[in-house]
């Protein structure tokens, strides 16, 4: 059994709950799961124990009800026994058009910290899930900067990833054992202070920022080029989307901490920083989830010829990222039996966009995923 | 030193004479050459001792001015030394606007192999890179059956490669090795007929088909899907040029051996036979050696969700490959030197659209171009 | 009211069919009819009163399951009173894995065209809708030729469409009037022999080859070029469909009439021949209704430069057809009010590939909008 | 003759010289100028008298030195005889890596009017072109609070292009006639103020924003969907580039000029505002002049089908405006000739983003240009 807490009840925790749940209904195959059902935990063993958030409108209502906004046939029963509970806020919905509260409203963060290991001992939760909206927030690079924050109940410093990545630390330390799977760009696994506390803290850390959507593809369209030695002029990649996450991606600050996670592979697979421009671009409603994604690459080959690829496409972005957690919830509670605290840079550097730790970078992720199978007791596939 | 004997001397058999004597001089870096200047057979050691073809208009003149026919500027003076031969024809330039003469129009097959013989004793021979049209050919299976046709003069079941690569292996037997390196679809490495020939007579055989333009991109694509395990709904790819090639493969009988070549890739890579349309696709003269291409693949993701990709671009044909084959000399020279007769399937993996041995199948040229590093004796550059 | 009579119940007719009822019914609004409700006729006049196909799978059975075949919800009742008859073959479904019976099999063409004659008059048909599939046809040229091959039973020489062109036109001079919308390849409006004959028995020829897809697209396109005196290097435009006349389009044969129809427009717009490669590309199933259509377009701009665009798009191909066949309805209707005729240019030249009559060619589309409306009494829109 | 100035000696305006000279040497055909050599006026007839720039490094120079900077072979020597005058700044090329000089530097904004009209009357100027940086700018409205700016020399207040057009006003009142064509986004055909001006001051002005890159064909395809009643879903249309208009547009404020002129066409076209995202998008030096566009469009089709359309494309910005400028520096001493003062919609309307007057909107560009056509005393071309 995996036992599951949801942070962050939007599209992508929704499609991650109905499609477990589908899956274990027997409704769905494991299309999009990439290690489908090779691992050992089966994906049947995934229960969903717990899910937060701070929009009003969610709190209180059951995972059924909240499901039923982003889908709308066939919603398995079994959602409707489980409860939306208020979360961290600190500004994470911020400019956004939704009533938002949050725990910190009532108590000093110190005291929502108490509160949550509480109900999470309740729930024997094992994996947490962070799917909250994209933060602008800032690294701590030093454990006792942290720590001396949450402490002195410092609401601007800190972001509702980082606070819950400390209560969990804590809740890990107590019950011998948990994972937090960090999926937004918010600096976790690529944070010192918090690799540092997870690892006295019997905390497995996978992180940061999914990797789905156009990046990854990128990745291994950029390797494919610099294995034929290629020399890459320019690469632009668009995206524009409808769903509350390029909403929240119009805000300046939360669009840095994605142009970063999104940027840093340039580099990391070439060997060299070919100029780029690749950013989240804009928010277009009708779209909705189905973004739409524009690349353009130049590169020079042989005898100075150059060519141009230019890709396009539609792609579901919470699907993407909720069939990664799939694989990711099950990975985390391997980790955790195998008390690998700290990060895990095998599972990262497949499933992260910018895979932590800070030291470490992008590799392709074709590569990467033999990797991960050879760190997840599997067969690699292919070398 | 490594002494090329280029047979067919059309658009990639220019280029690669061109920009090899580009880089001897200084004129040119290693863009589009894989391994660049990594192994220990240098690019400038590479000299190009002979030319075949079977175009009227070719044959008697000086590389130099073959060259001039797909470039315009600063042709290296050094091209002026060497003269194109008349070559194998068997049709090979059959239905297109070329006039056309061969070896076999005076004399016996057997005739032509022994003096072909002699020309690269005198040549001191050691790589051949086939790089002749396209050909619509039927592979042998078996040696004697080979040897047979050869020995009854049968010119309707031969093809210019097939003549060729007997002849080299004689040659190759006598001199005490040799490498032939198919970069066109002709079953050649994929035929045990000759892989046999080649084991017993001190033959390496590289090929078959140069993996450039869309489909070992598509390979990495489909592995990228692959590795997520999304499943594949359909594939459509598209190639229209206005090079020789181009225009060669409007004949039927061609274009088939080349759709086999592309098709295979994709049973190979995602283990099932997805639905797809994969054929070069026209010919338009305007476009020159710069293809057009156009892919779309439809995918499904998880909860069911489908996405689509379309990819364009524009990808000069002949460079492409030509940067290929400057590998593929020294790497033949390296396997002469290690005695490794028939054919290595580690270099055809990577380099190679239809890698033989006949048994063996694609695997993603990510993962490909590691082993191909390992057996050249590189590091790994990710793994 | 007008009267329609669809032949060829296949994907188009049944969208048609289905989208006229919803319609009625206040289920779909307007969309994708060029001229939505502002002619004097309304949509909701349109009647289905008939019906008529080869497949044995179809006759006998109402239009109801023949739509379900292609539609799976909410399909008005209203389509069960209307039962598919026996048309005619003519060879028209050969070498499709569909078992096809015509009224040919069993009588006489000038049987045949008595038999249809009879039933029209009792379904009192006024506008005859042609969706059969892609036929391999010859135009006559003259009247007599084709009188003679009908009498003379010659079933080589003729197809479905040129018998039902030629009952409808021996029922419209008996009645006094009817109409005849051609949406297929097979020369109809653009053969002198049956304009000539439909101006002597009181018939309307519209026609031929409905204007959906790619080509008025790209009609458009190359309009915007002419007009900035670009000149267009080359043109490339792939289609790839999974329906059945995707699959019809796999004959060689019928490929042809329809590449024809398709690259007419090149030198109608461009006043020169520009390079191309226009043709319907393939057939993928899993693809269905959607194809996949690619273009590439390669132009000189002031002072030498060349600019490029390439386009992708996925299109429904059976609505786009069905949406206009809802105006040709009506339209057909007024021409026969105002005794117009022989065939048509103004309605024509924008709703057909090919618009009749043979001496007059292309025209942007947005300028034969214009001329459209002003021939249906209606205002341009903005000249 | 047309005697022409240019203001702003950048990459649009050294391409329009080169072009004009190498037409006139027999070097260059007619492509990309939309009316070629039809007009009674010759393209050979047009004499570059004087030019304008801030650049320091520019000025003083010829323009044979400047546009050196944008082309490499074969300058045409008459280039020499034109140095590049000191023009207006007033933060024209604020923010930009370019050191500037204005004449407002040294005098206030009432003298350097004055200062330009003397140097114009010795320049016997007839047609002025503004191509300069685009600008952050508030149009007037009112013709007094104009002429209040300029008298208390409000430098905060005023942008170039205003102060210039307001000098050639003046200018054309003292000689009989001028016409100024704008082909930045700053509004002057759209602002009343400069209308009213003009109107009294023998002033002809064309208007606002050069009609090129991707607007004009996405509203080419926008009146294709509209005239087949498609319901256009949603746009998103990416423009990169890297000349130094994209740099310029990385500035928020003159981003926002830009956004305005290439949205307005959705409304004008569809006839309501389909949600869109059409901006510049970003700066990607290695693309240089030739751009990068990528576009996406969704639509309702027949039966409630949705389509899709994604467009990609690699434009020569430059030279696409620099084609229209001959077309409009002969069209402009055509009204001057006619007396046609004030703006003139006809051909503003296909040649310009943003057609003024105010008042009016954008038609399909097809349309437009055989409007315009009528206007220039020429044939329709297909009406």
């Amino acid at each position: 059994m995996v036992k599951v807490v949801i942070l962050g009840q939007g599209y992508v925790g929704s499609i991650f709950a109905l499609g477990v749940e589908r899956i274990k209904n027997g409704d769905l195959g494991y299309y999009g799961v990439p290690l489908a059902n090779e691992l050992p935990i089966k994906i049947e063993e995934i229960e969903i124990v717990g899910s937060y958030d701070v929009d009003k409108s969610k709190i209180g209502r059951s995972l059924y009800e909240v499901v039923k906004l982003y889908w709308d046939n066939n919603i398995p029963e079994s959602l409707k026994s489980i409860v939306v509970r208020k979360g961290i806020h600190l500004r994470s919905l911020k400019n956004l058009p939704i009533e938002a509260e949050g725990l910190e409203d009532e108590m000093t963060l110190s005291e929502v910290v108490e509160k949550l290991i509480e109900e999470w001992k309740d729930l024997k939760a094992e994996v947490f899930i962070n799917v909250c909206t994209t933060e602008a927030s800032v690294p701590f690079e030093s454990k006792e900067e942290l720590i001396k924050a949450i402490e002195e109940n410092n609401k601007e410093r800190l972001t509702a990833t980082q606070v819950y990545t400390y209560a969990i630390a804590k809740y890990a330390k107590e019950v011998g054992g948990a994972a937090f799977v960090n999926a937004i760009p918010t600096l976790i696994a690529n944070d010192p202070a918090f690799v540092e506390l997870a690892k006295e803290s019997n905390l497995v850390i996978f992180g940061d920022d999914g990797a789905t959507g156009a990046t990854p593809l990128t990745a291994d369209i950029l390797s494919h080029l610099a294995q034929r030695n290629r020399y890459v002029k320019d690469i632009a990649q668009f995206n524009i989307g409808g769903n509350t996450d390029f909403l929240a991606l119009t805000d300046k600050e939360r669009n840095k901490s994605k142009e970063f996670t999104k940027s840093s592979i340039v580099k990391d697979i070439l060997g060299y920083d070919a100029p780029h421009y690749i950013k989240p671009t804009g928010f277009l409603e009708p779209l909705g989830d189905k973004k739409f994604i524009a690349m353009h690459i130049e590169y020079v080959s042989f005898n100075g010829a150059v060519d141009e690829l230019m890709i396009t496409g539609r792609i579901n972005d919470s699907p993407a990222l909720a069939g990664l957690l799939v694989d990711l919830a099950r990975l985390g509670k391997l980790a955790i039996e195998r008390r690998e605290f700290g990060t895990v840079y095998p599972v990262n550097a497949f499933y992260m966009k910018n895979p932590g730790p800070k030291e470490m970078g992008n590799i392709p992720r074709i590569i990467a995923y033999e990797k991960m199978r050879v760190w997840a007791g599997l067969n690699p596939k292919w070398f």
